[in-house]
C-alpha cells in the first residue's frame, strides 16, 4: 500500500500469526488474501465498497437496537461506516477481485476495516479488537454468505442508478436528431439493397424507441435485485439472528441506500441463486445487442467521405489514422461496439458462475460482482460519450440522401397493387439492365397516367401508409 | 417430398422458370429455397407456421374488410389458413431452418400454400393463382420485414404458453417434496465444506422459490414479444398498406391467437430490432441456469449409495452402465443439465443474431426463432419429465442425514454469541484433530453449562432464527 | 417407429420388463430411453452411428482374437456392424440425441441392435440373446465411459474428412477470382472510410488465405481427436479387459476407419476430459468467426445497385423480397453468417459441456457431439453453396472500382514521404470542404511536379510497396 | 497522470490546438484520447506495450538501414524505445484499453512517447518534434493497421512464455502427487455414483496429462501468431514502404524479441483478418475449461471434513468463513474456477471482436489484446498460486479411500466374465437392499470359489488389465 511506513503490527487468527502493515485499517485477514492472491490487480468497484458498507451500517444499527452489541459499538461502527461512505478509507479496500470463494476475503477487509476504524473512535488502537472485533461485533449474526449477496445486488442497483440517467439522455440525444432530420427523405436498405424510401428522422426516431426499450428492461431486471437474504446468516436459516433482525437490518438498508430493497420470501433461496445477477447481466447484454448494432449502422451511414454512403457526417473527435492524413473515423461508434463485446463476454462470464453454485452457496459471487459492475461502469461512461461527443453533432447530407431516394430501384414497390408484383418486377429488371429509371420506363411503357405517376411514385408519400388510388 | 409421385408441374418467377410437384401446394420459390438451402434438415418449428398462418389470416380478413382483396379471396385465404391451423398441411413447409435471409423463403412457402389451398378452394388449378395470387393477394399490403418479426414474436409467446405450465408443475413438485423433508434436519454444506445444521425441506423449498422466480421473469419477457410491427410492410413506413390495416391486422391477430398483441409505438423500431426475442432468450438461459444448479445439486445430494453423500435417492429410470451391473443413474438431472448447456448455447446464437442487424431490418431472424423455440421446446419436454418422474419420486435418507446433522463441525457456530468466534475456532480445531464431537469438547472443557448445551447446541433449533440465550 | 406393425414382444432387464416391438432390432434398454427421453426429437447424426458401430466391430475383432468371446459370435457381431456401415438398420438408432448422461442409451441402443442382428446371423430369434447378448458379448471389456468417448472422437475425425475438402474448394473459388480480379483498382477502406488504393484481386487473395489457414487450423484440431482411451472400459483403468485387448481394438479400429487413432498415454485422460472436443469445437468456431467476416464484406460489396457500394454483383438465386419486386438478396452470405452464429452458439454448449465433468467421467459428451457434429454438417453444406452457387459466380464491376480508386481522399497518403504527414492532411481537408479532388490540389499548390504526380499519385502503383522517388 | 505539475504546453494536429502536460512524453492526439476515452480507468497490458516498442525499434531500425530516417533519428528512436523496454516511461502509456477502433490511440501514444523522447535524446524540445516527429519518423512507412496487428499478435506470444512454465510446474506438482498416491486405492465414481475401484494416484496422473495436453494446445495457437502483416501499412498492399523494409523489419522484430515471427504470406491477409487470436483466445479457454473441471474435483474429493467425501486434505490458507469458525474452505480451487469463467467470457468478447471486421481492416482489435492478454495474466497468476500453494500440499486420507474401495457396489463389475452382467446386477441389488457386502453375498450363493473370491475380487487388482481367470 503507498502511503504505508513498512513498519509492521503483528495480528492472530485462527490460523497463526500475521504481519500487518502498522497504520492499516485492515488487519489479518486482509493480509493473508494479499498474500493469497496477487492475481489481477483489479480492486472492488467502489459500488461494491458502497453496498457492503451500507449492509454493516444496517447491520449494526439493528444488532444495537436489540442489544446485541453495545450501543457505543454500534454507533461506531456506524460512524466508521459513514466515513467510507463519505469517500474516505477507499484505499484501505485492498483485495483483488480474484479471491475467495463467495468473497470472504473481500467481506473480512470490510469487517477489518470498520473494527479498527470503529476501536479508533472508541480509544482504542488498531490490532487490538477488545472494543470492536471484526467477527463478534461488526460481524455479529452475519456472514458473507448474506452478506455478500445483498452487497452485491444492493451495488449492481447503485450502479444502474448511473446508467439509466445516461440512456435517457442518449434516447433524447437520438429523439433530437429524429425530428431535426424528419423531412430528409432517403432511400431505406434491406439485406443491404435498395427498399423503399424512408426518411432519416424515421431511422433517428426508432434509434430513440430502442434505446427507451432497453432502458425499460433494465429497470424491470433492477427490480429483481431488490429482493435480499440478509439475515439468513450462514445457511439461510439465520442461526445466530435475533428473530426481529432482519426485518429491521432490510429496513435501515432500505433508509441508508434508497433503494427499495425487501426481505427475500426464501432466505436459502436468496442465498443459494444468483438469478438476479444474470437478468440484470442479460438487460445489459440486451442493451450492449442494440448499441452494437446502432453503432454499426452510423459507421454504415457514415462511411465515406467519397467512398461510401455518407448520408451522414459524424463530428470529428481526433485524426484517424496514423498513415492516412485527414481521415478522421468514427470513433465513438467504434468504442461503443468494443464496450458491448466486452459487455457481452463479461455477461457469459456472469453465466458461469451463476450456475456454478452448490448447495446452500453459490462461493462464485465475486465473478458476478466484477463484471455485472464492470459491465454497467463501460457501458455509463461509453454511452455518455456516445451521447454527447457523437450523436448530438450528427449533421445529414440532405443531397446525398435525396439522391438516393430518387435512385432506388424499390421505387417499384409503389406499383404492386395497380400492376401486381410480376409485372413491377419486370420494371425493376429493364431498369437495372438499361440504366433508366423506374419513372422513365413506367412513362414510357405507358402503366400509369402521369397523375398517377405524380401521386404513385412520389417517394415521400411512400414513407407512410395511404389509401390505395381510386 | 414423401407422397409426391414424381410427376412436376412448371411455375415461372421473376428470375424465371422453375418445376415443382405437381401435387405441391408450394410454389416455385418454395422451390428455388429447397434447392439453394439443402443444409441442416431441420425444418421450422410447428409454432412457427401456426404463427405465421395467423398473421396471414389476419391480414387476409382486414384487407378484405378493407376491400384491398375481395371477399372470396380473403374467405379462402382464411379458410386455408384454417385448415393449416388445424393440423393440415404441415409437410407442405419445406423449407430448410437455415434458409434466406430474414425468412424470405419461409415467407413464402406460405404464401404459397395459402393462394394454392386457396386456389383450390375457389376451384382453380395449383400452380396457377389467377384467382389468389402468392404476393398480390396473401401478401397484399405485407412484407417479409413485417410479417416475420410478427410471426417470430408470435410463436415464441406460443411456445412459452407450454412452458409456463410445465414450470407451475414443477414448482408444485418441489414444494411437495418440501413440506414432506421439511422434518428431516441435516448438515448445510459451504464450500462443499461442514456448514450449519438445515432441513431438508429448506433445501427443497428454496428450490421451489427458485422455479417460481425463473417463471415471473419469462412472464415478463414474454410481455415484450407482444408489441408488434405487423402493418409496416417494407421498411417499417407501412408502403402499400391502407392507413386503417394495421390496428385492424393486428385486432384480428389478437382474436385469432389469443395473445395480447398490440401495435408497436413505433413500426421502423419493431422491424429493426430483434431485441424481444434476445430478452426471451436470456430469459430463458436464467431458467437454464438454474436448473443446471439444481441438476447437479440433486446428482450431488444422491451420490452413492455407497461412495457419497446418499441423503436423498432418486428414482431408477433404466440400467444405468452398460459395464457396472446395478447401476443406476440419475438420468433426468443429466438430461436437464444438458438441455440447459444446449439453451446456453442456443442463447449464444440468438445474442449474435440480434446484434447483426443493418439498417432497416435485421435478416438474421431465422437464426432466433430456430434457437429460441428449440430452447423452448427442449426445457418444456425435460422439465415436464423430471418434475414427473424423478422429483416427485424422490425418497429422503433421514438417517444419513441426521447423521451429518451431528457431525459437521460448524454446529460451533451456535457457540459464537456465547464464547466468540476465536475461542469457537479452537473448539472446531480439536474436535477435527481429535475426532471428538464439539459437544464433548464443549463440556469436558465446561465451556456451556448442561442446560445450554441442550438449548444453544441443538441442532434443530439452528434451522430459525431466535434471540440470545440469557 | 414407422414400419413397425404394432405387435411386441417383451423384454426384461435389471429393473424389470419392457414391451419392445416385435420387429425391432433394439432391445429394452432402448424401450425405455424412448419413453424417458421424448425431448427433441433429434437422432443421432450418422457420423456418430458410423463411428460406434466401427468401435463395436474393432472390439468385436479384437475380443474374437483373444477368445474372449467365440469366434461365431465376433463374426457375427462384425457381420451386423458391417450392414451398419453398408447403410442398413440406420432407422433402428431411436434414441433422442437429449438422453441419459454419458450416453448410455445410444450406448445400449446400439450393443442391442448388434446383439439381436448377430443373434439372427447366427439362427437366434429377436430379444432371446442367448447367443450374443447386448452386455455380455457385444459390450465384451467395454463400457459406455471408453466407448462414447472414442466414437465421439472418431465421428468428428469422420465429419471432418468431409469439411476439408469443401473448405479446399471454397479456397480455390476464392483464389480464382482473385486472379480474375487482380487487375481491378478500387479504394480500400478502414473504420468505413476512404483509404488507400487496393486491387479487388487482392481482397479476395486475402480470403483465399483466410480460408486456408482455418483449415490448417482444423487440420491440427482433427489431429488431437485421435488419442484415444478404448480399453478404459469402466473408470480408466481397463477392469474386465485382456492386457493385449486394447492395443489390438484401436489396431482394427484404425483399419476399419482409416482414421489414425492411437491408444491413449493415460486412459483415465481420455475418460475425464473432453478437451479436444472443445479444441475442435473452437477451431470451427473460428473458421465461423472468419465465414462470418468475408460474408458480411460480400453483403457489403454487393450493396446496392444504385444505393450502395455496388463493387460486385452476386449471382442472383431467388427473388428477394415478397414485396419489393425485381429485389435480388445476397441470400447465400446471409445463410453462411446465420449458420456462423449457430456454430458460435454451439460452440458454446460444448464449452459448458466440457467443464461439466466429474472424477472419473464426463457425462455430458451427448450435448458434445450433437453440437460439434452439427456444426460441423451445416458448415460443410453452407460453405459448399456458398463456394458454387455465390462465390464462383461473382462479378466484378471495374467502373465503380475505378470511379472509387480515382475518388479516396487518401490517395494523399502517397505525399507524406514528400510534404509530410501534417501537409498533406491539410490537402484532404481543402479537398473535402471544397469537392475538389487531390491531384486538382496537389497540381494547384504546385506540391509536385508533373513527373511526380504522375508517379507518386498513381493509385495502381500504391497497390504495392516501392522505394521512394528521387 | 501523478507526477505533472498542472503546466501544460500546447500542440497542434490536423484538427487544432490541444494542451498537453507540459512534461509529458505524449502529445496532443495522446491528450486528445484521454478526453475521448474516460471508460474504464485500465491501461495497456504491459505486454502490449513492450511488444509495440520492440516493433518501433524494429522499424526505425530498418528504415534507418533503408536511408528513409536518418542515422540519428534512427538511432534516438532505438535508444528511446531501448528505455521503455528497460521499464522506464511506462506512466506515460495513458490511453484507456477502451478506446478509438483499431488502437490508433494507443499506437499515437507510443508514437508521441518515442519522438518525444528521442527529440530529447537529439536536444530537442517536448512538442516540437522537427528532430523527430510521431508520424513522419517514429511511423514512417507505418500505419497503425499493420502495426497494431503485429504488436498485439507479439504481446500475446511474450505474454504466453509467462504462462507456459507456470503449466510446467503445475504438471509436475500433480505428477508428484501422482506417484506419492499411486498405492492408495480408492472407488471411482461416475455420474457421481460408485464406481470401480482406481486409484487416487491414477486420477492424480491424468490430471497432470491434462494439464501437458493444455500446454500442447497453447504451443500450438502460439504458433500461429508468428506470421505477421508489418510492412502492409495502411490496407496491406505496403504503401509508403520500402521494397526491402518489410523483410528487414521483421527480421530485426524476431531479434529483438526473441519470438519468432515471419513476415506474413499475405499482408491484406494478416490485416484482416485477426483469426490467431481467436485461436489463441481458445485455448486459453480450453484450457479454463479444464482446470474449472480439476477444480470441481479437487472441492468434492476434499468436501467435509464430516459431511463430505475427504478423500484428500488442501492446505488451510486462510479461516474460511466469518461466521462459523474453524472452517477452511478450498480456496484457491474456488479462486481458479472463478479465473476459469473470466477467461470463458473474454473468450466470448474476443470471437466478437474477431467477426467483426470490416473490408481492410478489424477495428475491434483493442478488445482482443485487453481479453487475451488478460486472460494469461490471471491463468499465469492463479495457476503459479493453485500449484505452489495448494496442490503440492494435498495430503491423502488413505483409510476413507480405502474404505470406500470396499464399500462400493461395482465391485461387482468383475463378476461380469464369470457370471455375466444380469446375473451380477442381482447381486448389487441385493446388496443394496440388504446392505450386505458384494463379497458376502458371492460367497454365500456360492457364485465364485474362494480362490476365485481372493483373485477376482481384489480391489487392487481391478485398477489394471488382467487376463480372464481359467
Amino acid at each position: 500500500m503507498s502511503g504505508f511506513t513498512g513498519a509492521t503490527r503483528q495480528e492472530k487468527d485462527s490460523l497463526g500469526f500475521v504481519e500487518v502493515p502498522a497504520e492499516a485499517l485492515y488487519g489479518a485477514q486482509t493480509a493473508r488474501a494479499i498474500v493469497n492472491f496477487p492475481i489481477s490487480g483489479l480492486r472492488a468497484s467502489p459500488f461494491l465498497i458502497r453496498a457492503i458498507v451500507m449492509v454493516k451500517y444496517a447491520a449494526a444499527k439493528a444488532n444495537g437496537d436489540l442489544g446485541l452489541i453495545t450501543r457505543p459499538q454500534a454507533d461506531a461502527i456506524m460512524k466508521a461506516a459513514q466515513e467510507i461512505l463519505d469517500g474516505q478509507h477507499l484505499d484501505q479496500f485492498v483485495v483483488d477481485v480474484f479471491q475467495a470463494g463467495a468473497g470472504v476475503s473481500f467481506h473480512m477487509n470490510t469487517n477489518e476495516v470498520l473494527a479498527n476504524r470503529a476501536s479508533q473512535i472508541l480509544g482504542g488502537t488498531l490490532g487490538e479488537y477488545q472494543h470492536v472485533h471484526p467477527n463478534d461485533h461488526v460481524n455479529y449474526g452475519q456472514s458473507t454468505n448474506d452478506v455478500f449477496p445483498t452487497a452485491m445486488r444492493l451495488s449492481a442497483s447503485l450502479a444502474l442508478q448511473q446508467l439509466d440517467p445516461v440512456l435517457h439522455s442518449l434516447a433524447k440525444g437520438l429523439e433530437g436528431k429524429a425530428k431535426e432530420f424528419d423531412g430528409i427523405l432517403k432511400s431505406g436498405r434491406t439485406h443491404m439493397q435498395d427498399a423503399v424510401p424512408i426518411r432519416l428522422g424515421q431511422e433517428f426516431a426508432a434509434y430513440t424507441v430502442t434505446i427507451c426499450r432497453a432502458k425499460d428492461n433494465l429497470q424491470y431486471a433492477d427490480s429483481t435485485l431488490w429482493e435480499v437474504g440478509l439475515g439468513g446468516s450462514a445457511v439461510g436459516t439465520g442461526i445466530n439472528t435475533h428473530p426481529e433482525y432482519r426485518e429491521l437490518a432490510i429496513h435501515y438498508l432500505k433508509q441508508i441506500s434508497h433503494v427499495p430493497v425487501w426481505p427475500a420470501d426464501d432466505m436459502r433461496y436468496a442465498m443459494q441463486s444468483c438469478a438476479p445477477m444474470a437478468t440484470v447481466s442479460s438487460a445489459l447484454r440486451t442493451l450492449a445487442l442494440e448499441v452494437i448494432r446502432i453503432s454499426n449502422d452510423l459507421r454504415l451511414l457514415s462511411s465515406g467521405p467519397n467512398t461510401g454512403f455518407r448520408e451522414i457526417d459524424l463530428p470529428g473527435l481526433q485524426p484517424g489514422s496514423s498513415i492516412m492524413p485527414g481521415k478522421v473515423n468514427p470513433v465513438l461508434p467504434e468504442l461503443a461496439a468494443m464496450v458491448g463485446f466486452q459487455v457481452i463476454g463479461n455477461d457469459a462470464a456472469v453465466a458461469m458462475a451463476v450456475q456454478g453454485g452448490q448447495l446452500e452457496l453459490n462461493v462464485m459471487m465475486p465473478t458476478m460482482a466484477h463484471n455485472v459492475l464492470q459491465s454497467i461502469t463501460i457501458l455509463t461512461n461509453s454511452l455518455r460519450e456516445l451521447d454527447h461527443r457523437c450523436i448530438r453533432g450528427i449533421t445529414a447530407n440532405a443531397d446525398r440522401c435525396a439522391f438516393y431516394a430518387q435512385s432506388t430501384v424499390s421505387l417499384a414497390t409503389a406499383l404492386n397493387p395497380y400492376i401486381g408484383y410480376a409485372r413491377a418486377a419486370q420494371v425493376v429488371k429493364e431498369s437495372i439492365a438499361t440504366g433508366r429509371s423506374i419513372i422513365d420506363i413506367v412513362r414510357e411503357e405507358k402503366l400509369l397516367t402521369e397523375d398517377q405517376i405524380a401521386t404513385i411514385l412520389d417517394a415521400r408519400a411512400m414513407t407512410e401508409p395511404r389509401p390505395k388510388e381510386a
